[in-house]
């Protein structure tokens, strides 16, 4: 797979300076690419790498151009242009366009001529599958569930009933979507199920990583909106509501009924309590512990660094303290007032 | 699937207030039923949500009749009372009773003659699964298990060798139960693998989310108690034992050998380290860090908040230098104990 | 499965205090062996236990001796030769050697007479698998793969194509490796998908837990070295480099790029931050929220423990006020020292 810097540019929209004939085989990072390769320069930050680049050519920003001599495509947002750039070089398994003879389906499904269901799969009664559609090996899609055009599924997901997936996503493997939420009424007899009787519906040009649980609602269901990226792990309960083109990186979870706004990004490994309320724009950090709805777009973090071990052990020894600490600053603070010391040079 | 009001109540056992032929189609939320579902009311905090709900009919306590002029059933355990409902608008698939053609099944594995086994699952050797078992799409069974009663296992679960659940389990999908433990012991020539000798024990009326990962135990089994509840994604390690109807919400993690004592609930993302006792009724709050044993019923919690970014990470940095603020503290405490400031006010 | 002392001591290349014709039926912990059972003792802080133990035989260091009259096996390491030990009870399921007559297996995969393929699993096309390997129930490996010898994986497990395993490694049940990296760039019109053009390599004597997700490189491979263990759940995102030898335990996530060294041991629900650079020999906390890169060996630690909640809330509370606190200290040591009091006594 290899295209001329011409091809690239035509596809790509952009200006090319330098031998537009040249061939590229791949894409590289700024500081790995070789001379058959192109890469990006998408921050100021690495201008000192794009100087010493080995890279066949560069997609960069007009500005850029002094500290790049060789072959260049110019972009108002190289990284954009090289995400799309990727899709040249798609080296990816290519859909059958069959159904295999392994594969289980449901005489009351209906499925476009177009799908590809892969083996072992299992297509239960009442699905309907869109133009497009792509069931990898041993999936299993349960009673009921819709499918959009062109949407994906790769080897062992697991769709419960009737689980809507809009067009255009792609679902890693092992994932699992419309497991039942985690309801129960405490009783004297120890726990009693409430039966999830909501649904999943997932919005269009969504992707979901490998390996993660989205539950069906209790009641409502838990929908996840359009453009909404999620990475591996991720744990979505029961009731969700993510707002679209929000991000939720690995192993974050999200406990029942929390509402997410658009365009909100999750770190990786935080977690958002129960029922809360979460704005338009809002970024948590990495491990963040949100207890609190947030109504303020904005950045939030919580949590402390690591440290050398014996130093770690010694302020956490002081965290719980802290509450003793603040008061002995106050009184230390009311006896200087009440005391023979000035009280000049008090406070922020 | 719809009920008379009359129906609900002899089902629940509970008193009707208004006319007991309504029908009821549904049930859903105190702020989004509709004049044709039930609803319940649970939490005073709510009592304003029931004085305007269009809701068809409530659960609700009698003292709380004053807030609601329409149909209703009176409960002692409103929520109680809505999780026994939600079971009479059970619209989940129904397992066939037939055992499909694709699946493989063992022939020395004992089968009752109820026993549901759907397409591609694999039932390995000396298997024996009891009446009513309900063996998903797609489910591995490893030799040597065994099944109680009515459990149920939804696509994509794997049991290794010698695991055994009670009756009336519910195991979601993609989770694996039986994988060895981490043991391995370090040498010059890297980590050494420890066989992991021990089973895993699942009591009675156990539900399993999706894609959670319990481990074998590397000499004594792993134990999970009658009753217990496990949310999507938490990971049990080996040897670990779980106390009767205790409860782990999503993405906990439960370290080796360490016991957790009978009606415990560890929220998400908690992380409990090895070889700790739990005592019974221990409750621990959300990413909790537990890495002492905890003797006394309760509830505990770690951990900080999310705050806006820029002000979280000026107490982030202080954080790191605790334990020097808290010796300035001291040293300040010295020096007006020693000096001619008075020293009344100090302290606690 | 038994074995004479004199056999185990034999296999081991220990020497034998007592019967050697004694036979051994099995494994415990010291505080749990019977009489026909080995055991070990591995630290001094239980020769308490050593000297309480019914156990058959113990495996003890021989300055222990004074404190077990019994059998025993002398070992300069108790714990690594019982790991050895292990080996000789053995009870797992072993391949069969067979490939099941309902595996789907592309006719361009090249396999190793030798190889077991377990019922339902399916292999793609130019696969390569070496002599010995166990490919379980409902394995999917993907277009390319390449498998070295004595490679296993579990059921469910799923290979993306173009990921290689190295020799002896062990991959368990439901984990996927080779997934899309989370790579996506911002445009105005949402999320763009960058393509993830690199692969997964795994090295030589590699284990990996139930329920992981490796994901493929965006430019460059993602890459596990020789000899790492890793836990369940655990998350690799794309273009993460493990050194040989290290240690990932359960739910521990890292972030993209970012290279681990060698002999590292990364605690539960660790998290990394991406690009970041770990020397060898580091060891992480449970819970560690690593941001910055850690360039020497040593124990590192973040977070809090937890404590009763209600006085980690009024902890928690002093925490978000702390940079508050301690400019609130530096004015009383400014006002102190510009006051009548005494400045002795100050500081570090």
């Amino acid at each position: 797979m290899s295209h001329t810097l011409a091809e690239i540019a035509r596809h790509l929209d952009l200006e090319v300076l330098g031998p537009s004939e040249q061939v590229v085989t791949g894409l590289a990072a700024l500081n790995e690419a070789s001379g058959s390769q192109l890469t990006f320069c998408a921050n100021k930050r690495y201008l000192d790498q794009l100087a010493n680049s080995s890279a066949g050519a560069v997609i960069l920003r007009p500005e850029w151009r002094e500290f790049w001599s060789g072959p260049a495509l110019l972009s108002a947002d190289p990284y954009l242009d090289f995400a799309r750039a990727t899709h040249l070089f798609d080296d990816r398994p290519r859909p059958s366009g069959q159904r295999h003879a392994s594969a289980q389906i449901d005489p009351s499904a209906e499925l476009d001529p177009s799908v590809t269901v892969d083996a072992g799969a299992v297509i239960g009664p009442n699905v309907h599958l869109a133009a497009g559609v792509w069931i990898g090996a041993r999936v299993v899609i349960g009673p009921g569930c819709v499918v959009g055009e062109g949407t994906e599924m790769r080897p062992g997901v697991v769709l419960y009933h009737d689980v809507s997936l809009g067009s255009h996503c792609l679902i890693h493997a092992n994932t699992t979507i419309g497991s039942d939420g985690f309801g129960f009424a405490p009783s004297v007899k120890g726990w009693h199920k409430i039966l999830q009787l909501g649904r999943v519906q997932v919005g269009n040009r969504v992707e979901i990583g490998a390996n993660c649980a989205i539950d069906r609602g209790a009641l409502h269901d838990t929908v996840i909106g359009d453009g909404v990226i999620i990475d591996n792990h991720v744990h979505i309960a029961h009731g969700v509501r993510i707002g679209r083109d929000s991000a939720l990186a690995g192993a974050a979870a999200v406990a029942g009924s929390t509402v997410i706004g658009e365009r909100c990004t999750i770190a990786g490994q935080a977690g958002l309590a129960d029922h809360l309320e979460i704005a338009d724009d809002v970024h948590i950090g990495g491990q963040g512990r949100v207890t609190r709805s947030i109504a303020d777009a904005g950045y939030y973090a919580s949590g402390t660094s690591i440290q050398p071990q014996k130093t770690w052990a010694r302020n956490a020894v002081r965290f719980e303290q802290l509450n003793e600490l603040a008061r002995r600053v106050s009184a230390l603070e009311s006896q200087l007032k009440d005391g023979s010391v000035a009280s000049e040079g008090e406070g922020e």
